[in-house]
């Protein structure tokens, strides 16, 4: 198959040019329960073309229910590749995360064998054999890895993510590339390091943000190689959702307090590395830092994803140095990127999700780190993953190596959502969390817009008062002070008051909230 | 004051010995509300003149209750020392671990402020000023250290602990030293590293548990010394707890897993470096271990605290090398270690709690982490301090340092324990867990004396099925069973299946446990 002039342009490597071909003739390489590995995390950078095939292939055939595979992708993929793939009932298992209706579904109906896991811990365990453990090689059979381009060596320059494709790539036995023609070449924006198992691991040698210790690329063995495809579309994302006036609060608040600690000495005047995740609170916390009035300066950015917020803090001139393992720009916010490439590549560095999200490099730093839960209780516990303790959303993401590993621990989450009949009928502040994936331990800050917890150094006792007073809704206030009241009276006549509860009443405001549409239960009788 | 000849021999700092006085001269150092810092990590190395002078003091002049402190000590102190402290009442707050009857009575009465943090990260918060925020200067007033001598410079050479002291001594305006002549000088045997603060931080370049990074005794600004006092009775420690049948099976069940993981080339030979806890279950694997059959050579232990079994690891030609933050033998053990000091010394290490627990190193080295529970879900989460999610029994103390950043990360507890009625009364595998220490994102085996659950990669209704087959009790399998099968059935059919609760009943045995004695109901109807 003949090359395209723009493809030539992209691939260095002659060889892999003879491997040309497209991705309906690889079929054959995917036979039922396959174990697949894809590029991609947070929606871009992930593999278009050959997905496309195989569920066009499955549709075609009726072969839905058939033809299913065994799919690992650092984080979350494309709308119409994943969501389409659990449509057609073509994925049996899937790890680590995931976003969209059509694969969460799948999961929460029994479907899909899921399981959520630690973002930085993903790739090393899939390294270590975990998830191939009753194959007789420990490895998984394809990767199908996006490129924006190819070196001298063969070695593959992912696009807007880097992920686990560095480790999918050391696992695979055969790798399909397909090079992504409709956007430019990201070369010389990543920093990549591949994994060495114990006991041969090595420090990771970072000291700031901007710190290089890898490549420029991923290197690859050619002959793995078994196909290259061009692929002619770009990432589908879609626009960021906008703050509203109860994430600017919860920013304010947040803001706030990282003055005092800076007025305290507890903070440098440029702060430490930020992360922040993605969605409206963490957009707002961002835009908060870009206006004049935050009148922090020189920051730098240690994160998991970018979303375009994050361009405006470039252009405020207040962002020194940003990396993560993925650009998830908007349509609008990658046109940006690209026509001001020459002023923001050179602060900004992509890494594998193995090393943004690494506790080691996290702790080091003293990252201020956010996140946004599901549920948190009085004590402090949050709930990243489960609702009603079953439901599963999206999964774990960064969120705990985050959470556990930075100097400042910060949960941020408005104080109630609106259920069907209610507009404040779900309290994100709840006796008891459902579901824990950030323990009491690890948490420092809960906030939300009424205002700010700062549980450093207390008792559970003391974290329980603070957290209702600061940071529940008015509606929610007295039924939870009611709540701890009782558990702290049982507790403590019993002798066992560290972290009062009435464990079998404290699920009574998710109960109500099952049967009757509102946590606002009217006693704890 | 005049030294004696012995504690001459001990201190090499001869500006020290004009600072010699008796701990009761020391009363007014300490006034009520003072922030306190004690050397020590389980029930070694820690004050014991100091200490028992103020308890004494408080004693004869009925000021119970009115002597207040705020207690910070790497883990547990003397029973002598810190339990006295409790019942006289002599306790604010005390952070973050504990071991003894009354300090556990203060906390779960109401009387101490207490909060368990991850032994890893409770200096280096410390060293941010989290728990001295309201202080003017972030500072705490006195670090009490115990030194088994004292060289040139000033420095401390520790005893069988170094836990907390290098930030302590950091953090503390005034250092008092309680030179230990009772015990031998443990020069050598430590390395030491102090905190700096981010953006300063540096990696640990730690590639194998015997590499030395640090200085052999803690650096100290002389000046700080406001005081020393000669020491002369040494750690009161306890005997070991035996092994018993139970834990023996336990032990063989997870050493045939070892056997299974070396065989499928998931592990090498000498395995990985091993962490075990306290405790009969951790004696009897690391017996296991030192006996022929397990067939294990050329060992490494990378481990927070080492007990009388790696006496006998070490005898038995099979472990090469040993670290750890504390020593804490029986009065036995150490006089078997004295009498052996040639043989052992050099294949042992004492570092800093920051370091023999750092995520960062356990995750370098591919730890084989182990620890036991209070109860563990069927979903692979588990319970390390909360009885019925409220009575604290000792605190989180290491074992979510280990569990989340070990390569192997096990849990190991006996199926049940008995109830007050029931020699069975207790089950410790439970549909919920009533607290959550580790999430199910870092459990990667659960053992019994039933079996072992492998539940790397699986999904969380996989993870129940082999949970409830291999590892709970007899008694307590068809409840289980039943719990998670009307669970997934209601649950699937709502579409919130990924993780299936009845989350109204999940803790009805615990329910049944609390009115009737034992675990084991007769309907989940």
């Amino acid at each position: 198959m003949a090359a395209s002039a723009l493809l030539r342009s992209r691939v260095r490597r002659p060889s892999y040019l003879n491997k040309l071909t497209k991705a309906e003739n690889l079929i054959d390489l995917f036979p039922h329960n396959s174990y697949i590995g894809w590029s991609g995390f947070t929606g871009v950078g992930y593999p278009k073309k050959v997905p496309t095939a195989l569920a066009d292939h499955v549709e075609k055939n009726g072969l839905e229910g058939k033809l299913k595979y065994n799919l690992f992708v650092g984080a979350s993929s494309g709308a119409e590749t994943e969501n389409r793939w659990a449509r057609l009932n073509m994925i049996e298992r899937r790890s680590p995360h995931q976003v969209g209706k059509e694969i969460a579904k799948g999961i929460n109906n029994g479907n899909i064998k899921f399981f959520d896991k630690h973002l930085s811990m993903f790739p090393v365990d899939l390294m270590y054999g975990w998830y191939t453990r009753d194959r007789p090689n420990n490895k998984i059979d394809v990767a199908i890895i996006e490129a924006s381009a190819i070196t001298e060596e063969g070695g593959i320059i992912p696009g807007a993510s880097v992920g686990a494709s560095p480790e999918l790539i050391q696992m695979a036995d055969k790798i399909v590339i397909e090079v992504n023609t409709a956007a430019p070449s990201f070369e010389g924006l990543h920093d990549i390091t591949m994994t060495d198992l114990p006991p041969n691991r090595k420090p990771y040698l970072i000291m700031a943000p901007e710190d290089r210790i890898g490549t420029p690329y991923i290197p690859v063995d050619p002959e793995k190689v078994v196909a290259v495809v061009e692929s002619d579309y770009p990432d589908q994302t879609q626009p960021n959702s906008p703050e509203d006036e109860c994430s600017q609060k919860i920013a304010s608040n947040l803001i706030e307090f990282l003055k005092h600690e800076v007025n305290h000495g507890r903070l440098p005047q440029n702060l430490l590395p930020i992360q922040s995740g993605i969605g409206n609170i963490a957009n707002a916390v961002v835009g908060g830092l870009s206006k004049g009035g935050a009148d922090f300066k020189n920051l730098k950015v240690w994160t998991e994803v970018l979303q375009d917020s994050f361009l405006d803090l470039f252009d405020s001139g207040n962002l020194d140095f940003a990396t993560a393992t993925s650009i998830r720009f908007s349509p609008d916010g990658f046109k940006r990127f690209y026509d001001g490439w020459q002023d923001y590549a050179p602060k900004l560095l992509l890494r594998s999700q193995q090393v943004s999200n690494s506790p080691e490099i996290i702790r080091r730093l003293g990252v201020i780190g956010m996140n946004t839960p599901v549920e948190v209780d009085i004590y402090a516990h949050a709930n990243s993953t489960c609702v009603m303790g079953s439901r599963m959303l999206n999964g774990l993401g960064g969120s705990a190596d985050f959470l556990r590993s930075s100097k400042y621990s910060i949960m941020h989450t408005p104080s109630t959502r609106p259920s069907k009949t209610d507009p404040t009928g779900v309290s994100c502040i709840v006796p008891m969390c459902t579901h824990v994936d950030q323990t009491e331990h690890d948490l420092d800050v809960v906030v939300t817009e009424q205002g700010l917890a700062d549980v450093r150094g207390l008792s559970p006792r003391e974290r329980a008062r603070v957290i209702i007073d600061k940071c529940s809704h008015p509606d929610y206030k007295p039924i939870l002070q009611d709540y701890f009241d009782r558990a702290e009276f049982e507790c403590l006549r019993k002798g066992m008051g560290h972290e009062p509860h009435l464990l079998f009443q404290a699920f009574n405001m998710h109960k109500n909230l099952a049967e009757k549409g509102t946590m606002k239960i009217d006693s704890w009788e």
